[in-house]
């Protein structure tokens, strides 16, 4: 530290300073001499200091003045780079389907369902009532609403088989969102620089979450039935990893659902590992012709990490999801949620318990599933009509998306930008690859705003297509 | 993996059963035999697993039946000690001061305030108008609300002195709580196994937040008016950590507010190692007989990361805080918020700022303030007559604690229970020490119910003193 006198006497005067009026005037360097009791070359170097500093101006002659304006000076933030370091983590860029977009573009990119497809009667009476409540000025316990954590519980326990133990109310930790879960569950059961097994693709979300915690990421290659449950072991045995991240119904991005008896193989394979299968139920309100079994309703052994979230079929201001675990999994990953963030918002909790328990809530679920059929079959038939290059392995019975395979050689960042100076925001299926991806893919939300857009967006599409494949 | 025929009958088998009624009849072992083309033993050996399982009952002479009870066993996760190892932080037991208590006790352990120190009807009135608003089903930027953004902006600015360039807009983002800020920050801005100076004693959820980010926690002893600069810079020194942590304005737990002219010091110092301070402010609506002006405003050179608080002043469903930080340091901590938890709910965010932009909210904060002086003075006066032998080093001018010294050999943990017994919950000073406590401290919070009961409180603590001091 610099402990000279001159150095002192500016930081005092700093202090001073910032309580002066602009233009103020300060005490003359006789009396500060007097009163630091120190010589005038100190004094006099102190000033100069806070000169340079840009805090204080002397005109001669007349005195010396606390600067008048307010410089927007640009700041160098250089220090910063040595203090921070490299990253730890490689960053990702953030995501295409995040991003908001202008009311006259047809958008395919967003992640999130429009906003016509939310129950919205039901969320601002729930709010409404919710905040009348005591909900809007108390703290909820730290694993959530006892009410909403027995709902989460109830909604497993339904598909759960005989001689299978259903969930408990117990077992449930309400979290602000799922995209907070896959955090927690990869810090809490992973750890930095253990290893992570994922589909390949997967959600991009789940990409991130991992890079964050510092895991190492090892992709396993899934299809339109799932992962191979014998490469999934060979993927266990060779990595030692303990944990399979994986979405069994309505994969995003490919939109797969894994057969009943796929599913009980992974599980085995899991098992046998004696390893965890994180189970991300993103899309279990958005199915279309088949009913999403979890695979955890089958699971009474802790081996199922079960994530569900609401936000995304409820609304998205009411960020609320849920994490099912049993055994020790579980303490763990209340202690990250503790440590993280304490507790969720028991407004939104209560919000989001009022909405689901209603008869409508059904009702809604019921006439979202005929809208998003609907709006599926009306981007396929456009797309098989008006971009036959965009070839879809199957038809997903559920989700959000399609998923897209172009002609090999195609250049999506030329495609993508063709396509947005168009009018059509597309997402390159880039993101949802842990590692190289397996091809030139795109995916395509039918729940965006404006379905009567679709044939027009196809066409537009199928135009780019022509325009960037070889 | 086990590939032999029976564990796949048991497979398909146990997929039939998921899908069968309690109770009903399993095709005979000779149809099973046709079906699955394998031999009766194959088949048996199948039947059997799936009887140890408890999924099926076989009745001899009468056949084999899915297992109509539920049954609730008792399950063994021992499986997962080997799967998840060791923490990767000791495990910090759950805080004291998040416990909830019935009415009839005294409670001076909350980390919160009481509810009739919130302004309930600006709360109320504020949600009302956001759940009718778009906030409640759209999704804001990352960020946050740009409104917000510029409240928060605004409120550092207003403490700016002449010279120094003002916060910008841009240099916020908002957060689900301060919590996940300290988490955010530590992990963006330390890392994993990097050294973290902070005050000793300070705020247990910066040290759970620490534990969680993996980061070496390294005390700077701090008392009644901040670190000593000189004992800073030799931490700084000798563990080379680029981030020193504090809460120069009413500290949790000691209540402690730096001199101007000691927070200019310690900044010197931070500067000079190239280092950055992070300031909590947590308090900032909890002044009782002084003015909270942050380091943060003297800086516009980024070496202070702001933390600004709304949850604990405006309501605990309102979990909205925000970070005030510049140049890359903020692109670090806006990556790591979007790997957690994507973006804060529009909704809370609104009602946030609703609440604090309405003329009443001075009034309120105006209202507070003689509220928590009388409520101060009352417990003050009441340890000093009741319970002389808790010893306090200053009466704090803000936040919301008492931090009091009671006599060597005092047994906290026996102090606590007999307190409890006795209908007072007290907070044992043990969980605010990162390391070994500096000696038997309590805090006790002024701020929750029932002041009226303080007297009788602090004559229970006395008597629990007298009793657990040697």
């Amino acid at each position: 530290m610099d402990n000279d006198s001159s150095s002192r006497i500016a930081v005092r005067l700093r202090t001073w300073i910032a309580g002066a009026a602009p233009g103020a005037r300060l005490p003359s360097t006789r009396s500060l001499v007097a009163e630091y009791q120190a010589s005038p070359v100190t004094v006099q170097k102190a000033l100069q200091a806070l000169t340079a500093q840009g805090l204080i101006e002397s005109r001669p002659g007349v005195g010396t003045f606390v600067r008048a304006v307010r410089t927007a000076r640009p700041s160098d933030y250089g220090w910063q780079t040595a203090a921070l370091g490299s990253p730890q983590a490689p960053a990702r860029s953030a995501s295409t389907t995040m991003r908001s977009s202008a009311n006259d573009v047809i958008a395919f990119h967003s992640g999130y369902p429009d906003g016509e497809l939310l129950p919205e009667r039901l969320v601002r009476a729930a709010l409404t009532r919710a905040v009348r409540s005591d909900a809007a000025l108390s703290r909820p316990p730290a694993p959530g609403l006892p009410e909403l954590q027995s709902w989460f519980a109830r909604e497993l326990g339904a598909s759960t088989p005989a001689g299978v133990t259903p969930p408990q109310p117990s077992d449930v930790v309400v979290l602000p969102g799922s995209q907070s879960g896959l955090s927690s569950i990869f810090r809490a059961l992973v750890g930095h620089g253990q290893p992570l097994l994922v589909e390949s693709p997967t959600y991009w979300g789940a990409l991130l979450a991992a890079a964050q915690a510092g895991v190492r990421v090892i992709p396993v290659p899934s299809g339109p039935d799932g992962p191979d449950p014998e490469e999934l072991a060979r993927a266990f045995e060779e990595t030692g990893a303990r944990l399979f991240y994986a979405q069994p119904n309505y994969a995003n991005p490919t939109g797969a659902q894994w057969a009943a008896q796929r599913g009980e193989l992974v599980l085995e394979v899991v098992r046998q590992y004696g390893a965890f299968l994180v189970e991300d139920d993103w899309a279990h309100d958005f199915s279309i012709t088949t009913t999403p079994v979890p695979i955890a309703a089958r699971d009474d052994s802790g081996h199922v990490v079960y994530l569900r979230s609401l936000t995304k079929s409820v609304s998205p201001a009411i960020r609320v999801a849920a994490v099912i675990a049993r055994g020790p999994a579980r303490e763990r990953i209340l202690a990250d949620r503790a440590a993280e963030s304490m507790y969720v918002s028991g407004l939104l909790q209560a919000a989001a318990l009022d909405v689901v328990t209603q008869p409508a809530w059904q009702t809604h679920l019921r006439s979202l599933r005929h809208q998003l059929q609907a709006r599926r079959d009306l981007l396929v038939s456009s797309l098989r009509e008006h971009a036959p290059q965009a070839h879809l392995s199957h038809v997903p019975k559920g989700g959000l998306n399609l998923w897209a395979r172009l002609p090999d050689g195609t250049d999506l960042e030329r495609l993508a930008r063709d396509c947005e100076s168009a009018g059509v925001i597309i997402a390159a299926g880039t993101e949802w690859f842990p590692a190289e991806p397996a091809g030139p893919f795109i995916r395509l939300n039918y729940a965006g705003p404006n379905p009567g857009a679709f044939p027009e967006g196809a066409r537009i599409i199928g135009q780019a297509i022509e325009r960037n494949s070889r």
